[in-house]
């Protein structure tokens, strides 16, 4: 019988002067497949202020899904980052896909300063530990349109407290890597597996682990 | 006639192995100094969780400052980061001075996800440019005491919006920077130098100027 | 008809604390493969200053190859290392397998000051971008085996020009990054995959291209 | 008695954009000054290949120092960088100050692949870190006009072996690094003072100290 509930992720289409998103590689890669029972549903969201949170609220009220993972490109990471929160504030070093780049502006201005990941990120790194995959907890996702969304994902997400997402940034793709100087890659397959682990580990953990994973600075 | 009003800063005393801390040196050069009328009262917190904001309490309870700026270490950092938000939780990588190390612990159990800084923090930086002195603005000031202290400011500041402050992160001084491979640094001059364009300009800003200072991720 | 000329590729057995070392597993996975006419020789050295190029002085009487790949581990590099030239010193930071750490000790007391590669790096950097793998000159090989092995290779071939050789360093693999914070790593497919583009690049490349590659400091 | 024996110090006009050379400055605050009886002797050599060398043999022929330090701007670098080793090629990521920009050329024909620096680079580092200067063994210094000149240097000094020389690299000054997004400085006082302690060092050093300072990779 084919499951009836859902799990979510998206990625973005390229931004930055990129021709792909690793993201996008990554989540497609897996759409339909079946993890502990759910449906992975893959979305691709605009890198755009305000379109994206469209988009995922569309998918988020298609698809009631019991877990969402959002993931986004992060150039120059060397590891998967675990996010651990979001901000109210949009603040574009370059222009997203509809050439706006706002500086300072709060996501939403009735919202909190910072939504938490409601997802077991301590739990989710020591899985892909287990798996070796490089993964580290990451205290900042940034003010650009990974953070817009993910701070947009955890206001749409917090009227339904037992519907739990967070987001992920991921590295280049090694094919990306090759046009940047000195740039870290990791490649597709091991994102797409990772994202399995994380998951399954999402779906078969309630209270997230006590396992340091903090930055002195 | 002497200034009745006063600024605050404070800096912690040594961590880590260390037998310096360069935020209580360069505080503490300036403790005394008057500044656009008000006098700077420098005061030394210890790098403990809990207790550092003890001291913090008591120091605002007794000077009444009308600016604040805590400043923290930050080993590794090549820049001065003008950090732009605290968030609640305490998540220790190393033992603070009393030998605590909690993980995933929120700092203040009724209080929001994160404070923003109420300093101008972009009108601060672009000042500091025009002194020379590197700086950046930080989306992340760690979750270890610098970050706790930073929170229990702004927390300690709700209820006063006519008080502002914020957080600033240094470099190790040169001389630490000696016995850390690679490490970058910067001296104690520009250091101090620096917190007297900060608060100079805090108290010329009243609403902070809109220039870039985000991060993509 | 089997090929009757060969190809050296070398790796290292695992230093560090590291129970792999990826550069063996990237060769060995070519052990046998037929590139341009050659069969590929994949040869192990002991990460031992002296020993390794005794085993490396055997494997080039035995197999009489005209191109030689030697690869070593080069923990926290991002992408691949095409080394340009290997210099006349051992200077150990860590002991080698065998407890050995030299300190400005030269490799070869009648050998010049340094060797530069004989292989055609930029025309093998540019063939590996078109492939999408990252790699980047390098303009040094370190101190330790790894240069220690690139001198004595070009020492030894330094009588036979018609041979040529040199150096490349490769990241992590993810498994191993998993276990050090915030460091990069590459796939062994994507490694193994770079060592077949390099060899067919060196073999159809008398004169090196010139392309840019270098380090302003 | 005013000392007859010189030491000659060379800095580099600014170049790459910048309005200022932090080597310029921390040479010249010295020209004149006497150390160990010996004069200081501070010359600038022009950011371009074959030129700076033409200039730099000119003031060897003119002072003949005894001991020469050739300090050069490595924007990026955290701290002083003492050079091991300089090698025979250019290989210019940039153009240098007249527009030149070689590809992968000997800087002398007939030369060796590499000159060793024949100063006391260990002893220097070790009175530097007594000093409070961060200061590291670099093992490459690049393949611009800094390596250009080093190399000239040693192939010059190759024919007068008590004529002590080598290259030192510097970070950007504060101010520079003000005008580029996380770059690390030192302040030009903290390099004067530096250069006052290697030239001192180099003069009372004749046989290295065996300390280590080497690279993995």
């Amino acid at each position: 019988m084919k499951p009836t509930a859902n799990v979510l992720l998206t990625g973005f289409d390229p931004f930055g002067g990129e021709t792909i998103n690793p993201s996008w590689e990554a989540v497609r890669a897996l759409d339909g497949e079946i993890v502990a029972g759910r449906t992975i549903r893959a979305v691709q969201l605009p890198t755009v202020f305000g379109r994206s949170l469209t988009v995922l609220r569309a998918a988020l009220k298609r698809f009631r899904p019991d877990v969402v993972i959002c993931v986004g490109q992060a150039g120059g990471r060397p590891q998967l980052s675990l996010e651990r929160v979001a901000i109210n504030v949009d603040d574009a070093r370059i222009p997203d896909n509809a050439g706006k780049q706002p500086v300072d502006r709060a996501i939403a201005r009735d919202g909190p300063a910072a939504y938490f990941s409601t997802l077991p990120i301590k739990a989710m790194r020591a899985a892909l530990a287990d798996a070796g995959v490089p993964a580290e907890i990451s205290q900042t996702a940034g003010t650009f349109v990974c953070n817009h969304v993910f701070y947009g994902l955890m206001h749409a997400l917090a009227a339904t407290p037992n519907v739990r997402g967070g987001f992920v940034h991921i590295p280049f793709l090694p094919a990306q890597a090759a046009r940047h100087a000195g740039a870290p890659s990791l490649a597709q397959e091991d994102v797409t597996r990772a994202l399995r682990v994380m998951l399954a580990t999402a779906l078969a953990t309630r209270a997230d682990r006590r396992i340091g994973g903090g930055a002195t600075h």
